[in-house]
């Protein structure tokens, strides 16, 4: 039974409460801090996009496309669907000549309602760019390029969401190389953008961060195409997420001090290059982003030494006032202290 | 530690999982069926409303203004802020001689994007009556109407979601009064629109919906107006929530079978009248409705004997199927084989 990590406090009282597990580890595969069951697979979800663009890189499909540091972060990316993201996809599919036709990951209006709220205010009709995978199913697309180099992309690209297909294959291979964790034994399920979707324990996807951060452990070519997508993430950090969203905000903060990144339920891994350690995390509901926010929020406060602006900037995300429709506050989201105490028992 | 009530799956693997609670009494306060802590005492926030609407009719308010029964059901109501509610909201306060501006819950968008979108394409932005709990704080005006008869109602009305306040004086001791739980003692927060909220054990809640939906147990006005309540929301179950809402669907396919209403972090609460059961249910984690519908639904199906169409109804409600945005079949999100087990055993 995991721990409560994160509670939901109203007038003194905990009114709700999140359990779950989370990692840290180092490159090495030492398990640095743990708290709950960290053995039990569990789907990653988007929270491994990085390790799913490492082909587009390693394959040499980015630079013989010419992509840039803002196409390779929201290659990343669960972005908002804002302008500024579907300008980028749209950028780079363009490059590998094609458009958000050959985009297989599914249509849904931007999940940020503001952006909604100003597309229908200008008439407009989500399409498949504003999908939050799309930065990543575009990254596909360019690798496909490279992959059926001298065929028609057109029709080699065509189902490349398909576990069989060369493109999805390459991505696998890098999630089970990266990862060390054997996929053919993984239960698998199907992602909301309609990629495989293998479950795999949090200790291994930490140890895949920790690796991601330091290149410690990988082979040359995925080290190298992992430092060039962590250097895009911290140079256009809104590519990642966008406006108001915890990656973003973290990340422009605290620079490449921390690549993190969020996954559907529940999901949030990391890596602190400057400790040389991953973090991956998983709260037992799942329900959606809060309570995973604010546990690794947490471990990035006991991860790092920040100094007082910064800690004082995290601990808004580990100790995050609750208002009212009046303003009114009226309780806080955050980590337990039992959290807080493994964490600093493992991280200090 | 409360079981797991609910669990997300995806590809035949468990993703997630929601541990709750869930109380079922009869009138007599008798303990029917029961799963985890019912004893704890928890904050009920919105699925309490129709307790908190008896002064209203009970006062004789409601009858002095001539609500009918589309007025009382959004009394009721964690609603949508669709046009057919903002509407009613408003010609509720038009009969009370106020407007929007007396509303003291807050604005903010209506919860349902499709209804903010039609909204920023109108270029239409959003008021008091588009907060969910407006029908509610209509509800309150109109008590203040009778309250404070013979005063200057904008003045005396001022003010009304303070605990000493006369209109919430009235409604607490409602709320006691249906609960039996002594709110003296309870924990006490602020509610989303800025009202007080108690913590109250499901045990207590459960015995409030169970008295009612049979009027047993309680005093003879709050009998009557509970049942005047119930049935305003039988007839028109659109108001008390909105389109494509579970209170909505439910009530509208079982009609006065059921009465069912959704609260804030994962509490639901229902009355069965033909059972003389009432249901609360808490979610420990509270982070949005989706396991709180499914338990609901779970224990609708095991506490009523419903034809096959209903049946297939609710079971829909029960082991909801996902689906990705390609529209692929990805998931479950289903009441645990240990929840059924508990509901059959105790509403056999």
């Amino acid at each position: 039974m995991n721990p409560v990590l994160v509670e939901a406090m109203r007038g003194g009282t905990r009114e709700s409460a999140h359990r779950g597990a989370i990692a840290v580890l180092d490159a090495d595969g030492v398990v640095v801090a743990t708290i709950g069951d960290i053995e039990r697979p569990i789907f990653p979800r988007s929270a491994v996009k990085v390790l799913q663009a490492i082909p587009l890189v390693d394959s040499g499909a980015a630079e013989q496309l010419g992509l840039d540091d803002e196409e390779l972060a929201v290659a990343c990316a669960s972005h908002n669907g804002e302008p500024a993201h579907t300008t980028v996809v749209a950028r780079m599919l363009g490059k590998a000549g094609l458009d958000a036709s050959a985009l297989e990951c599914g249509t849904h209006w931007p999940y940020r309602e503001i952006v909604q709220r100003e597309m229908a205010a200008a008439g407009r009709e989500p399409n498949a760019l504003n999908n939050n995978c799309s930065g990543k199913h575009a990254g596909f697309l360019c690798l496909a390029c490279r992959l059926g180099a001298g065929l028609d992309l057109r029709r080699y690209a065509k189902g490349y969401v398909a576990p069989e297909h060369p493109v999805m294959r390459a991505v696998t291979a890098t999630l089970q190389a990266t990862t060390g964790f054997d996929l053919e034994r993984a239960p698998r399920g199907t992602d909301g953008c309609s990629i495989p979707t293998f479950a795999i324990p949090l200790r291994h996807l930490a140890h895949a961060f920790a690796r991601v951060g330091t290149g410690t452990g990988l082979g040359a070519g995925h080290a190298r195409a992992a430092k060039r997508l962590r250097e895009a993430v911290a140079r256009h950090p809104f590519m990642v997420a966008g406006t108001d969203r915890f990656d973003t905000k973290v990340m422009q903060r605290l620079g490449e001090r921390v690549f993190c990144k969020v996954g559907a339920e529940g999901v949030f891994c990391a890596a602190l290059p400057e400790r040389g350690l991953g973090v991956a995390i998983k709260v037992d509901d799942g329900n959606n982003a809060r309570a995973a926010e604010v546990a690794m929020a947490a471990t990035i406060e006991a991860g790092l030494d920040l100094d007082d602006d910064a800690q004082g900037f995290m601990r808004a995300l580990s100790d995050v006032t609750l208002r009212n429709w009046n303003g009114i506050e009226v309780g806080a989201l955050r980590a337990t202290a039992e959290l807080r105490a493994s964490l600093r028992l493992g991280l200090r």
